[in-house]
């Protein structure tokens, strides 16, 4: 069988159990983490893989991982068990720490930007915050597993820390946006 | 005349036979059709132009196909020929067959990702499915051309081909989604 | 205090005086601003330092500007004095014109794209158009800065200036869209 199947033609496709509009909310919600997914392999062909080794490593698992989510957003409630856990969650925390203890502390917001690297996971960050606010939307109107909201809330912290790190691996540095207020405490 | 004609400063602007709001869902449809095809400009730029010659020769054509799309959502009904046709998918398949014939067969979803120019199809593949969600949406609340949701269905299977050609062209293979179930059949 | 505070797990999250759904299209709108942001920081890494300068510090000045309408954007009317002016729109026109003038005259649509700089910027112009549309829809139910709508107006139009001249710089050029009727007058 070829991959076009042309079934989606007229604009209805298949999730796991169903049968919906290709605009409706759980297809958009699932699209728009595969369009962060993206992204991300964007951001691993930039990494050094000598220097980012590391990074290269967590944000394959975090491609995974956002297949993980995809997978609980396209099936149906309680047509197949949920594959993301807390577990996953528990893991980013302590890198999101060690990443941002590689830069130098920032009390005001920063440019997203500098390395190619770095420019590439603030694009990450945003993309996985647009898919936030859509899986928040799908699950004020169907039942979602929770765990993924929670995943995708600390993925765009993860983002944030792993671009000022690289700029700082790099000496790159971050620059400041000279009119914010003391923000980050 | 200056492009900047201030004229949409307040919101309002103008389509082929009319005026509406720019966040009107016809706007936004071509509006993202004309994202998608920012994103075929960046994938060519990442292309081998050797090796490569004969996708950025078919991208470059897409880019004037994607105008079309834009071109007959832009109309409203009537006000023009419709310049998207079936020849322009029946054009799409082989491709895809061929592309996909240079990459080894998979059973289970990819991550999108690998070789640079291939992270940028995948991108591509992302925001052309983002396009047809956003027609789909128009197409339920006013009359378009059928043809323009055919095209745009076939051509993210295409950049998903081109994107495994270019990982297996380039010897960097594909990842699987270690907790995919058998999807390609 | 950690950049994760776990208090937007749920769904619900901060803004300038008050407290919203994540999906809320305020924080749609920001959040959007955001995105756009991200890619000009894409942009601005692809730039040559020596021939283009002149514009990294222009970028660099947007990139400040873009916080400035995100702020305005994320407080609510009354909390805060707007940031975004007139000047900085007047500011952006005289610019346009002089990147527009380095690039030989079109009179048809032309395929964004080119050097991997000029598609990085036709990239953040499909970028700013989307931001701009979600403030419309937010400007519809709710008070804004007016001001903030004009500089994105403008904004898209500096960044397809912009983007022609670099491929004018770097005898890239550009394609036209071979269909075009005359749109550039
Ligand atoms: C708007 C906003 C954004 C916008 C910025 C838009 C813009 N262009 O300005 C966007 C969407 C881009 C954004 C992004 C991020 N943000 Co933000 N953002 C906010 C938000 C809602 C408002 C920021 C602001 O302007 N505050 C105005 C300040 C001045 O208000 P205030 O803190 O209440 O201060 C008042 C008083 O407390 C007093 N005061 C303030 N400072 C001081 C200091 C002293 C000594 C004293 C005495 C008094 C005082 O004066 C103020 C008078 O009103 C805050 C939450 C909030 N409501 O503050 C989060 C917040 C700052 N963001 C946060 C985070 C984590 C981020 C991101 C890292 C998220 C991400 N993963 O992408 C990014 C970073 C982006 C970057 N490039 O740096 C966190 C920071 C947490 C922390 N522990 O540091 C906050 C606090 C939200 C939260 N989780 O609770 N953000
Ligand atoms: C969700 C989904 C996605 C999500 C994935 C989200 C995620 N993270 O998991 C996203 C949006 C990313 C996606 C993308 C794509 N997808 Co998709 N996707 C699906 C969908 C809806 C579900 C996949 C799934 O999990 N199925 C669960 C399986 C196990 O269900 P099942 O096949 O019905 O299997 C049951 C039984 O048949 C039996 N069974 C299964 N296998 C076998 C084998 C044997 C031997 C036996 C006895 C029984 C058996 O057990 C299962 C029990 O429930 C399917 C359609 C569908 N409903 O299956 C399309 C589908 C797999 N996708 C398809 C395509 C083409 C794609 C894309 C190429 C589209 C594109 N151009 O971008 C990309 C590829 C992405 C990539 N990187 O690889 C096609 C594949 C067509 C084909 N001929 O191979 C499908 C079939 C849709 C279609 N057109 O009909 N997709
Ligand atoms: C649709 C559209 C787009 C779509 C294109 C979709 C597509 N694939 O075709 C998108 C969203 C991509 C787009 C983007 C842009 N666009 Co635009 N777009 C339009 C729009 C609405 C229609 C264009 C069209 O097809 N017109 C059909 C023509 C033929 O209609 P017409 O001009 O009314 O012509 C009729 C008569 O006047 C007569 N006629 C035409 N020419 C001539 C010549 C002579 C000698 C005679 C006698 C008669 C004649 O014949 C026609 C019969 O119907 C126009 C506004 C408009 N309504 O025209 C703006 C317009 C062309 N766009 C404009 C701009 C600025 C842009 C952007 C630069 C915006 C940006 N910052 O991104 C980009 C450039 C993109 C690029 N890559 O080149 C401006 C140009 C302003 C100017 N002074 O030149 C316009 C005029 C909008 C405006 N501000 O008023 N656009
Ligand atoms: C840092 C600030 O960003 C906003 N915020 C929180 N989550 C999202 C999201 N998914 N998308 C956009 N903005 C968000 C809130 O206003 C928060 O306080
Ligand atoms: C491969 C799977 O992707 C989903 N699907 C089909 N079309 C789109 C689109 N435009 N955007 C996002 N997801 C889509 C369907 O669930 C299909 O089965
Ligand atoms: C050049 C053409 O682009 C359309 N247009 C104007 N503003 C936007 C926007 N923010 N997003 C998408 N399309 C827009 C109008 O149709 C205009 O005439
Ligand atoms: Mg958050
Ligand atoms: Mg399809
Ligand atoms: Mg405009």
């Amino acid at each position: 069988m070829s991959i076009y199947t042309r079934s989606g033609d007229r604009g209805r496709t298949r999730l796991v159990g169903g049968v919906r509009d290709k605009d409706d909310i759980r297809v958009e919600a699932y699209g728009t983490v595969d369009e962060a997914n993206a992204f991300v392999g964007e951001a691993i062909s930039r990494l050094d893989s000598v220097r980012d080794g590391d990074l290269a490593g967590h944000l394959l698992e975090i491609q995974q991982e956002l297949f993980d989510c995809g997978a609980d957003l396209a099936a149906l409630p309680g047509k197949r068990p949920y594959k993301v856990h807390a577990e996953m969650i528990n893991r980013l925390e302590p890198l999101i720490d060690s990443y941002l203890a590689e830069a130098r502390p920032v009390q005001r917001f920063i440019l997203p930007g500098g390395h190619p690297a770095a420019a590439a996971l603030h694009v990450c960050r945003v993309l996985v915050r647009r898919a936030e606010r859509r899986v928040v939307t799908l699950s004020q109107r169907e039942e979602i597993n929770p765990e993924v909201l929670r995943y995708l809330n600390r993925l765009s912290d993860f983002f944030f820390a792993a671009a000022r790190a690289i700029n700082a691996r790099t000496g790159t540095g971050d620059i400041e946006y000279v009119r914010s207020p003391i923000v980050f405490r």
